[in-house]
C-alpha cells in the first residue's frame, strides 16, 4: 500500500508534451517498495518557464524532461552536469534546496549497458537516426573508445551535423556497410509506429553483426531484437535502457539504489500501465 | 486503498508559511471515499509569485492558502470571488485552465454557520480579535444583517481599522459591554498557546450570552467552547468552522459533494494527524 501523502512526502514529477503512466508507476512501485515518503505524478505545461519556476518554488525533488521541453530547459536551469552537456539535451532535473542541476541519464544508461554488456569499442558499427536519442548513443560511444562508424541518417543536415560534431561517417543508407554493431534508435519496431513490424537493417547485415542495440523500448521484445536473439547475437534492448535510465532518476532524487530484483519488478509494473 | 496517481490524477494542494496534515489528509480521505482520482499534498514556498505561477503552468486545480500568502497571492491571480473582494483575503485558488480565481471559504462557512444555527442578526455581539479571520467573521456578521456590537481589540490600529470598515463600534476591552453573542477570533484556548487553558472572555459575560462562538478550532473543544456547552448556551465552534471551510474547497475543486457522513469521517480522520 503506498505511504499516504503528507506535508513530509517529496513529490517527484515528469514534464511531457504527452504525458504517459510509465514514469509514475516506476517510481511509485519503488516508492512503496522501499517505503519511502515520496510520490511521483506526470504533468504537462504550456508555459515551461512557469513550470520549471514552480518546482524551483514548490521544493519538487526532481523532474523527468521529455520531449519538445529537452533541449529548451537548459537556460532555466542553474548547473548541468557532464551527461548533459555534451549532447545538450536534459531528461532530469535534481532541484536541491532550489538549485536545479540538469542530468541526462539517457546518457548514463547507456553508456553503463555498452559497459556492462562488455562491447568493444574496436567494432565497428552502425547508428541508425539523427535525434536527441541518437545523439545521446552517439555521444556514448565515443566516451567509451569506439571509433570506426557511421551514423546513418536519410535527414542529410542533422545526420551530417551530428557526425561532424562526434567525429564519426555518415551516410544516407547503410549500402554495403556490414559493420559488427548495429545500433537502431529510429521508430521502426515501435509499437504503433506504421513500420512497427519492420526490421530497421537489413537481414544479412544482421546476421553479419555481433551485436545489435535497439533503442526502442516498446515493445521491450521488438521485430529487430527478437530477429537477433533468433541468431544468438549479443543484444542490447530498448527495454534495459528506460529502466535502467529510469533507475538513475531515481537514485537521483532518493540517494538509495533498489535492489536488481525491485528494480526488476517496478519496470515490469511500469509496463502494464 | 488510494486512488494510484496516474497521468490523469487530479492534484490539488497548499500552501502555507508552514504546511500541516490536517488538508491533506481531509482531502486525500474524501477523495478516495468518493472514488475520485486526485490526490493532495502541503507545500511551502519561498517564493510566492514562481509557486502560483507554477500552480497555472502545471495545471494543479486547487490550491489551499494559509499564512502568510492570504493577500500576497491576490495580484497573482485572473479573479475574486465575491467572497474574497470583501475581506480582502483569499484562501483558496481554483484552477480552470490557467485562469486562477480567489475564493475565501472561512467567510463563506462562516456565513453558512450564522445561518444554518439560525443565530438571529437582531442579536448584539462582541467580537475579539482584529486579525485576517476576524475579519472574515466582521463581514460575515454585516453580510447577515448584524448591526449592534464590537470589535474588541487591544491593538488600537487594526481594531479600530475593522470596526471603521463595517460600521461596527470598537473597545480595546469588553468591560461592561455584555452582548448576546460572543466571538472569540484570538489564539486564547488553542492547544499550544500560552493561553490555551483561558477563557476569551469573563465567566460572567458567557453566562449572560445566548450565543458562544469560538473560532478556535484545536482542540473541538476548547476551554471556552466546554464551558459555554456546561451552561447550554448556542454554539458555533471552530471545528465547524474548520471543517465546512475545507468542505467548501472540496466542492470547488472537485464539483462533487460529499455526504454528511463522510464529511464527519473526513474531518475526524484529519484530526488524527
Amino acid at each position: 500500500m503506498p505511504h499516504a501523502i503528507d506535508k513530509d512526502t517529496q513529490i517527484c514529477m515528469s514534464l511531457a508534451g504527452r504525458p504517459g503512466n510509465t514514469g509514475t508507476r516506476f517510481h511509485n512501485h519503488l516508492y512503496e517498495a522501499l517505503g519511502l515518503n515520496y510520490a511521483y505524478k506526470a504533468f504537462t505545461t504550456q508555459d515551461l518557464p512557469a513550470a520549471i519556476g514552480g518546482i524551483r518554488a514548490l521544493g519538487i525533488r526532481g523532474c523527468a524532461i521529455s520531449m519538445p521541453f529537452k533541449e529548451a530547459c537548459i537556460p532555466l536551469l542553474d548547473a548541468l552536469d557532464p551527461s548533459a552537456t555534451a549532447i545538450e539535451s536534459v531528461n532530469t532535473i535534481v532541484n536541491d534546496q532550489g538549485w536545479l542541476t540538469g542530468y541526462n541519464t539517457d546518457f548514463l544508461a547507456i553508456a553503463q549497458l555498452l559497459d556492462s554488456h562488455r562491447i568493444s569499442p574496436e567494432l565497428s558499427f552502425a547508428l541508425r537516426g539523427s535525434g536527441g536519442m541518437a545523439k545521446a548513443v552517439a555521444f556514448a560511444l565515443r566516451q567509451a573508445g569506439f571509433r570506426h562508424g557511421h551514423i546513418i541518417a536519410r535527414n542529410l543536415a542533422s545526420g551530417q551535423a551530428l557526425a561532424r560534431s562526434i567525429g564519426f561517417g555518415w551516410a544516407a543508407e547503410l549500402g554495403a556497410l556490414r559493420p559488427q554493431l548495429l545500433i537502431n534508435v529510429t521508430p521502426i519496431g515501435m509499437a504503433g509506429d506504421p513500420e512497427g513490424q519492420d526490421l530497421a537493417f537489413p537481414e544479412d547485415a544482421i546476421a553479419q553483426a555481433e551485436v545489435v542495440f535497439d533503442v526502442v523500448a516498446l515493445p521491450a521484445e521488438t521485430p529487430l531484437i527478437r530477429h537477433a536473439r533468433a541468431l544468438g547475437k549479443t543484444l542490447i534492448s530498448g527495454a534495459e535502457v528506460a529502466t535502467l535510465q529510469a533507475l538513475e532518476q531515481f537514485v537521483l532524487y532518493t540517494g538509495r539504489r533498489p535492489t536488481p530484483e525491485q528494480v526488476g519488478q517496478a519496470a515490469a509494473y511500469s509496463r502494464q500501465g
